[in-house]
């Protein structure tokens, strides 16, 4: 059961059951990330935010293109040094915004993804690719070098490969991004709407509250140091130990009974 | 030349020439960490760190199951805030344990390897896995994530493949888990003990100060800034080359004889 | 059109357009990293540094070994420990100075890449490696472990697999290598030169400023936390499009037209 409201003329978003897609929704423009572009998937994703009964978000995209990167005919009629700054600093915020969002985000990507469409895949925390998709930093092409798109990409793969991308544009193929580590998941292109269906409704079916608590401490620990890291990894888990889903999850599991979460 | 000696009825201890074999050896239970578990590790390990003559360490298991992770009954029986903390405080602790030996750990992982149990995994330097073995941090089925066991997964593999084996408790089959880095060897079941053996004792038939050297160095500079880390690494091999076993090593290559080390 | 140039007796650079490419020259001795070779490649670097008409730079090698790390009969030799300090020192700093370089460098690999011979590999910003090539860091195997490489090495690829490189000193094959993210390309054999001088000619096509900031911005932000690597590569994207060779590249998108740089 699925209702669709276009939250924006630029991004429409499904209600699913637990889980909500977002469809970038520009396709003559190849949903380039435009400011308004970026202004609608900001405010999706702040009351997304906002929304405990959604546990897991789908950021998707129409058309043949998944996402071609900052909105270059906008960005060439700017000539000031400070609406540009503001630019990069709205898309950066976009970007953050995935990474703090409660709710993990899956990317469904058919078609290229390049530059800030390459860093939106990057920043998501999974992302099914159709087996035809291609990934792709060319802003070496046009002189503006895929700055900020590195800092999501170089936190996805290794160095050397970040740099050809980088420092090539050559695009990579979903097969060659999974084994890089760029996306979780590679489909044959006809499954690609129910794969990720699948695994969005898989989480959404898990507890609300244990995914947003792992979610959060994931990106927290990684930047620590060991001791560190495992000495907020276990605060996490005792407070989750705490949490009524917990103790379901584990009284289920050794009852062998089917756990019923409240998410919290 | 084997000799087993039961170090505690938890943890079997066979000794080698140079190694020494470490088996959790609960298979009832799917060797589940419990808190003796834990101790009878953690003791275990305390003892090899002070043998000098122990130049290498296999950790292995009894029976179809690598290691389940927590005791999920003894876990589900506890309800005071305290004592969870507690319960992974050790276990944190005695992964960190495994890091900070002198010695380096292989895993030698036939089955699942879960929760816990995989972070075992990835807490050691080397895993060598039987091709039929599986890995997952299952912990988001049972409402409580994975959190710690994704302190050292995170720091095995990329980001998504770890966010994925952790949003979906997916198991990853070997030849997938040594592709991602999870593991250093895959081989086929029949040859697992072999090709684990045959890793160790090389590994002891090198210099054991030259090993330990090396093996603290990794862990301290991966996490150093990288002018930083070269000014360390740099005094690490100052102090190598100081040794009796790099004056002798470098003298036997240049002489092309064996070396002969006195392992400091 | 190229012209080769002796920099040095250990060192040959070839001049051709818009990249240099730098050969190791002593063969006989599998190019050893002695105090003279490091030298002489340190001396080369820190001209190119200075030139922006080079806008790329090769690191190849004559004979069947591309390096063999540091010349053991001179280290051998050697007995004061503040000498073995110096020449560790300056074996990081020449590391350090590819890192730091303007332009990126491609290490253009046939043969074996042992010990700071793999690490000058794994310091380079890309490499090509014939698919006969291999890479190991035996250190272990003459009591001297392999500490500095690994600093490079435990950078470029995961932990497990980079100790199994260096707790055995096993070689890698170089599908391995890429796989693991060691190397950026792997090619036939007959095909390595062309290879690697199309993937320097093509960086060379490039706008040399674009891609000065890009290699610079992507060795700080890696270091920093998430908030503080957005927000210093959102002011080098704003640095760069005020540059003429954004405005004029991104014009030329727009208009369907090739791009004329001027490299600043």
């Amino acid at each position: 059961m699925t209702t669709a409201t276009p939250s924006s003329p630029l991004v429409t978003r499904h209600d699913h059951d637990g889980y909500v897609t977002l469809v970038l929704s520009n396709p003559a423009r190849r949903n380039a990330l435009s400011a308004a572009m970026m202004s609608a998937l900001q405010d999706a994703f702040d009351d997304i935010a906002q929304n405990p009964d959604i546990r897991c978000v789908i950021l998707a995209a129409d058309g043949p293109v998944f996402c071609a990167g900052h909105d270059l005919k906008e960005m060439g009629g700017i000539t000031d040094c400070d609406q540009h700054a503001s630019l990069f600093a709205q898309c950066s915020r976009l970007m953050m915004r995935i990474v703090t969002l409660p709710q993990p985000v899956i990317a469904r990507v058919r078609g290229m993804a390049t530059a800030a469409g390459c860093q939106l895949v990057a920043s998501c925390d999974l992302a099914v690719a159709a087996r035809s998709a291609k990934f792709a930093t060319p802003g070496v092409n046009i002189g503006l070098f895929c700055s900020t798109p590195m800092v999501a990409l170089s936190r996805n793969i290794a160095r050397k490969h970040a740099m050809r991308m980088l420092l090539t544009g050559d695009p990579v193929p979903a097969d060659t991004a999974f084994a890089m580590g760029l996306v979780s998941d590679v489909v044959d292109d006809d499954d690609l709407e129910t794969a990720t269906d699948d695994l969005a409704a898989g989480i959404a079916a898990r507890s609300g509250m244990t995914v947003r608590l792992g979610k959060q401490a994931f990106y927290k620990q990684i930047e620590m140091p060991l001791p560190d890291a495992y000495a907020y990894a276990s605060d996490v888990m005792t407070t989750n130990m705490q949490k009524h889903d917990a103790r379901e999850g584990i009284g289920a599991f050794v009852e062998k009974r089917h756990p019923t979460w409240r998410h919290e």
